[in-house]
């Protein structure tokens, strides 16, 4: 006898690797992050809606491993994401991750991807979103500090959404920043390799940090930040990583994902529980304000949370219809009844 | 420029619902959960080496979606699991799942598979190991009650672990009842289909409970339960869903997986927490008696633990080496340089 087809119902679209490229290629890099942005804010701006909880980590000598799950009693998503600092010596990545969304009604999968690519293109998108908030408008310079994997992403995004024209880059390593620089090539940004952090901050309304080194460090210190420019701090983004001098934070409005996360993984990590905070979901549905003066310093430590990555998910799910951007995953076994799970096996024989 | 080929290590080992399927008859069905079994209690050997946390769960009307992670240090495993006994009636499955098992030093994943088969063999194969511990020796006759998805598998594994011989019927549906017997045909076992669970118990030295409606119901009353015998309740697997009487809790001896999970979704959410449990590893550590006596009532009170999906995902990375039950999955990202995410993306233009 021979296996019947599987159903619809135990297929799953996969997006790998190629097809997101092939994706993002087809709609254009800025176009997705634009979009993506938008996507962000709109899951921010219903907040209270979704199940919140901080991610699973399972941390280990060399790394982590973290599941982050969400759901907004419709559509439930999570990521695999794992951060492995090390990775870079080995050639590896240091973070991969996959990701998942499925139907809260049937608990049936309905979309798997890569989510290494995804995870470069929201990071960036949530950080354009922060910054269209509070930024100094009209804002033309970029320092980026730190030009690893996620630097011309970020440089991308904040072009597209603030409309910077300008971005400065500096790395320990030069040939990070030149890797960084040559990307950026016919971007129609305007790129300034510099030599020292304290150069890359020269004239930048957005200053973006995003090192990677698991240990404290001061990759800015308090003389080097003037009044009214924005931080972008990503890097500091785990337990025992941060980036940027404890006096920044104290002069800095600062503004957070998710505070039961942030307060574990990120800048603030380094302050005790009475220094204040804003969620940024409050400033994007207006309850507070976000940049309030021109002298203001406004600082968004960023970790990344799970929302996100449901709205990039979200997203995905609606470009790749109708396209060949997926393939689909024999993934869920849907014997006929339902209750003949051994029989759909036995007759596969 | 033509992308390049992706690296090896981008490539994700993943088994379909069709390569299971024809990697158990490849194997053998029997084979497979004698194996397993083998495998769930080497796991439970080494339980403290584990790390353990309750599952992620997030519930909704209708049904659960639950995130299952653990590791040893070594190898990181998680399965993502529903649960939606309405399903059934809309011609769907109960219980979907796939999982995942990681290099913990890097973070890389090194299989994904359809988990909705390789599930009903783990659970099978776990009850099978609780039995070979507490079960009357030379038992014979193992009573099911429930004839869903699930019993089948039941059958064969204390078939090919305990060596039951005769396998005595019931479910509230004989529609269930005829599927189950129908599927055993041939299996080299004496089914009896009966009309009443107190029918299917007569004579049974095993009793496995296995109903999947989600309330507090009572499948067996205290007076149905004699001496000697040994319970294995696999239904009562979530919070408001048991199925056994509290008084035949109160004159049995219990076995737990993991009890902060199964205080909430076990049986025993039905007694206080003065309640005494075992813990199954102790048991096949030895560091705690299984059976002490003829007449004495065990109770393997299963809910379903991480580590028994660890080890089967374990057992099926071992069984695809150098196999065709498997293919690639293009879903990590891997730039040669791995900082050069971008690069990667560029050059796939």
């Amino acid at each position: 006898m021979t296996a019947p087809l599987p159903s619809q119902k135990a297929m799953v679209p996969f997006v790998s690797v190629e097809n997101m490229m092939r994706l993002v290629h087809h709609l254009g890099i800025e176009r997705v992050l634009a979009e993506l942005t938008d996507l962000i804010e709109e899951d921010f701006g219903r907040w209270e809606s979704f199940d919140k909880t901080p991610r699973v980590a399972s941390h280990s000598r060399d790394g982590v491993i973290e599941l982050m799950p969400t759901s907004d009693g419709t559509i439930y998503g999570f990521k695999y994401v794992n951060g492995h600092p090390k990775n870079t010596a080995e050639g590896l990545q240091t973070v991969t991750a996959f990701g998942l969304l499925a139907d809260v009604a049937t608990g049936y999968p309905v979309l798997l991807t890569e989510m290494t690519l995804l995870t470069a293109l929201r990071t960036a998108a949530t950080s354009a979103m922060a910054a269209r908030h509070l930024a100094p408008k009209g804002g033309k310079v970029m320092a980026m500090i730190g030009n690893g994997a996620q630097a011309e992403f970020q440089a991308l995004a904040m072009k597209a959404v603030c409309g910077i024209d300008t971005v400065r880059l500096y790395d320990i390593d030069p040939r990070a920043t030149q890797k960084t620089a040559r990307n950026l090539e016919g971007s129609g940004l305007t790129v300034i390799p510099c030599t020292s952090s304290q150069q890359a901050i020269e004239g930048a309304a957005i200053v973006t940090t995003c090192t990677a080194d698991k240990q404290f460090a001061t990759i800015l210190t308090d003389n080097m930040v003037g009044p009214g420019i924005h931080i972008n701090a990503i890097g500091g983004d785990c337990p025992g990583k941060t980036e940027l001098h404890k006096d920044i934070l104290l002069r800095a409005d600062c503004f957070v994902e998710y505070p039961p996360q942030t307060w574990i993984e990120g800048e603030i990590q380094q302050m005790d529980r009475s220094y204040p905070i804003t969620e940024l979901w409050q400033v994007v549905t207006g309850q507070v304000p976000g940049r309030r003066d021109e002298r203001q310093i406004t600082l968004f430590d960023s970790v990344g949370f799970a929302i996100e990555d449901f709205s990039a998910l979200r997203y995905l799910r609606n470009q790749i219809v109708g396209t060949d951007f997926y393939q689909e995953l024999d993934m869920i076994a849907d014997p006929d009844d339902p209750r003949d799970l051994f029989g759909m096996l036995q007759r596969a024989r």
